[in-house]
């Protein structure tokens, strides 16, 4: 089975009502939990395979950012996905609150500073994107300011893209009532107690809010250069199978070539 | 006297044509070294006060960016304008040929880890124009990719701006004559001779062509935000008067307010 993954991505231009996406959909796979499974093991080689040739070739980058809500999954994707790639050649990158230096800069500062190089894979854990999320949502400046953000994050990634950087934008999507299972086991089940933060239920309070900023912010950012994809995020399996599929067409688009073999060793024979 | 120096910046929008601009020309002064000199001292006490001022605050930042050709006079503006103001709070960050960790990736990755934060002035000698100059005389990428990056840099600097910083942005102008006699310098002064780089003759043999590079790069990216000055080069004195007005009107127009005081000190005599 072979679904096309590109039914996820948020055409450029068009409005984006998250209610209408399903966190629970596995439609790709009919709910075939093992079948899914089976696939993204294959999906989790290539990966490696490509990642490898990305490294050799040294002409190319790729940068995926990451955003959910609190417990959407995103570490278990850079841990599922990226599972077994050779480290060397992917850096994550983890954007936490802004330290003073980085708050007494413009908000793209510290994300420049992580882009990926040549032949590197780059992962953001959170984004630039927390700069027209969380900054609207608790009104961090005013309107106007963050408004101008969503022309200043679509240059900066086409600019990116322009130098050569391919760009893979996912928005893991969990269900409030998902959310709140999650939230629960950290509370509950003493080995994820330290993910636990109590922030994290202020933001819960605020999920409408945030929904509506995520929805604006995506659907504002979705470029032909740079484009989110809304990846179900209630089954983690489904969701490690959607990600995955997304990443290894974006790495097998990239028309990678392995540098010329050296004719020298045509042949040769070491003694 | 107190004449309006924003005549030499270029408008947004215009056309600029470099033969138009006198290298030579000291029309403020009319030739008066003397009482330019004057001048050039009172403004430097006040780029002192006003660069204090704005540390204090620590609101807003400037961004100053010079170009100008081999022995244009760069350093000479950076020692004579900024001489004696508090070098904490003013940085300066010289961009020379790109190491191979800054090729790796995006060409403004390694300015925009010098902008200037809150409080701060930061001084770029060189630039990410020179992305737009010495790569296009020396075809080292292919023109459709270099021409895209008039608006990588528009949205760059508007970016900056919107989130804070002022941008100035010189273009010391000399002309050839000039250059050859300051070039020779360099050959005949003992104490000048570490300056010398005989790839400079290489440069000043595509003198025309960096003349259409400059006139092209300053035309289209001096905005409102980030206006673009052709300072006339061939007089020192001349220049950084010009330099020095432009700054301390840069300054001036920031409206810095200092913190406000400490009711509890009003007032207060020690013992």
């Amino acid at each position: 089975m072979h679904t096309d993954f590109s039914r996820y991505r948020v055409e450029p231009g068009t409005e984006l009502s998250l209610a209408d996406h399903d966190p629970r959909d596995t439609s790709a796979f009919a709910g075939d939990k093992d079948a899914a499974k089976k696939r993204c093991k294959k999906l989790n080689e290539r990966l490696e395979e490509l990642q490898e040739a990305l490294y050799a070739e040294g002409r190319q980058r790729l940068l995926v950012v990451l955003q959910a809500m609190d417990a959407g999954g995103k570490d278990g994707v850079l841990r599922s996905v990226f599972d077994g790639v050779n480290p060397q050649g992917v850096r994550v990158a983890c954007f936490k609150k802004p330290t003073p230096p980085e708050l007494a800069r413009d908000y793209l500062w510290r994300v420049h500073q992580h882009v990926p190089a040549n032949g590197e894979i780059a992962i953001w854990n959170r984004s630039h994107y927390e700069d027209v999320l969380v900054v609207r949502v608790h009104g961090l400046c005013p309107e106007a300011h963050w408004r101008r953000r969503f022309d200043h994050i679509v240059n900066f990634e086409r600019m990116l893209h322009d130098e050569g950087t391919t760009i893979v934008k996912l928005f893991l999507h969990i269900g409030k009532d998902e959310q709140r299972e999650r939230l629960q086991e950290r509370i509950d089940d003493p080995k994820k107690r330290w993910k636990w933060n109590s922030g994290d239920l202020d933001e819960r309070a605020r999920w409408n809010d945030y929904m509506a900023a995520f929805e604006e912010a995506i659907a504002r950012t979705s470029t032909a250069e740079a484009p989110w994809y809304v990846v179900p995020g209630d089954r983690n399996w489904y969701r490690d199978l959607v990600a995955s599929e997304i990443l290894v067409a974006a790495l097998e688009g990239l028309d990678i070539r392995l540098p010329a073999v050296d004719p020298a060793i045509q042949g040769l024979r070491l003694e």
